[in-house]
């Protein structure tokens, strides 16, 4: 599929679509130049051309993209189409913040389902999404056959959480908890550590 | 400072830090080797040995590194012991999240206060910091010398939150609006896209 594309392309395009996706709606509904996004992302005019024309050819002299078919070209390239589930473990702020965030969609993820160990919170609803008992978690995912999970649990209970994502059929990791997780060889882990983020931003002039 | 120390190093260095300090006290409080480094993190032992060795001298045969005298060094070496503050805007989940993390302090950032347009949440105290009305960043951001800030508002009014923090002096931006930001040349500006990343992670087969 993307064996015409360079690495260096495919990492760009996200951003193009993160972009046109934050656009207001009226702008959504308009045209948008390829010089135009190379100059709102900082980018080379030239360069952003010929990425998108691999992915679209909805381009068009001076009149440029239609905003709208420009998203559904890139979102299509990228699998963004085919929804994919995905559960969080650890439903405090962060795990809120996942549940509550409905900018997933568009990318092709769906938060079906969250899990804490607080009884209390065990059968709310938040932003439409259900949050169960810990306990449930195995066998839902393995049941709806989800790949993907969240982990927004406090440190000490991540690798226990990581553990039954994994045992449950899980392939893909986003942990928020500061703490190394061991997973099967054939489990990808990503670390988002906020702080370190933070930290190369604040002192890039060091790094 | 970072002369002799190659940017390959420089990157890693954090990695190696954010492990450490997440491991628990037990382990913290005894000695760790280099090789053990590198398995846990998956890379080369050598590798790991020479970039130790560039920030610490408390390497030692056999019996490795007293973990709490690495991370003082990897810490040091990094400057996360000169602290900075740094200011929220957003009390929603993810603005809770950051002013109720307490790893920040390891990387050497302080959460100093947390802005909102409601005016119930002013006043309030999550997790021991303040929150103030949005109306109050600007001086707070100027007579606090403020220099790093993180946008958590939404989308909608995130641009006129960079704008207040630009014009206050802030010069470094975590942004968690899944909107662009428009800053002067002399800011940065480091979007915290969730979706992308989980895109990347799920589809990394593709990327």
């Amino acid at each position: 599929m993307a064996k015409n594309i360079t690495s260096q392309t495919l990492q760009r395009l996200p951003l193009y679509f993160s972009y046109l996706v934050s656009l207001p709606e009226s702008r959504k509904s308009g045209n948008i130049s390829a010089t135009a996004i190379a100059e709102a992302l900082g980018l080379n005019d030239v360069q952003v051309r010929k990425d998108l024309a691999s992915v679209s050819r909805g381009g068009r002299p001076r009149t440029g993209y239609i905003t709208a078919e420009l998203i559904n070209d890139i979102g299509r390239f990228l699998g963004f189409e085919n929804h994919d589930g995905v559960v969080v473990a650890g439903v405090g702020n962060f795990g809120r913040a996942m549940l509550g965030s409905d900018s997933f969609a568009d990318y092709g993820f769906d938060i079906v389902c969250g899990f804490d160990c607080n009884e209390k919170l065990a059968g709310t609803v938040i932003n439409g999404k259900p949050v169960r008992h810990i306990s449930e978690m195995r066998s839902f995912c393995i049941s709806e056959n989800i790949k993907t999970g969240i982990i927004t649990v406090p440190e000490n209970s991540a690798q226990e959480v990581c553990d039954i994502m994994t045992e449950s059929g899980i392939k893909y990791i986003l942990n928020f908890a500061s703490v190394h997780l061991n997973v099967p060889k054939n489990v990808v882990v990503h670390n988002e550590n906020i702080s370190i983020t933070l930290a190369m931003l604040a002192r890039r002039d060091f790094f």
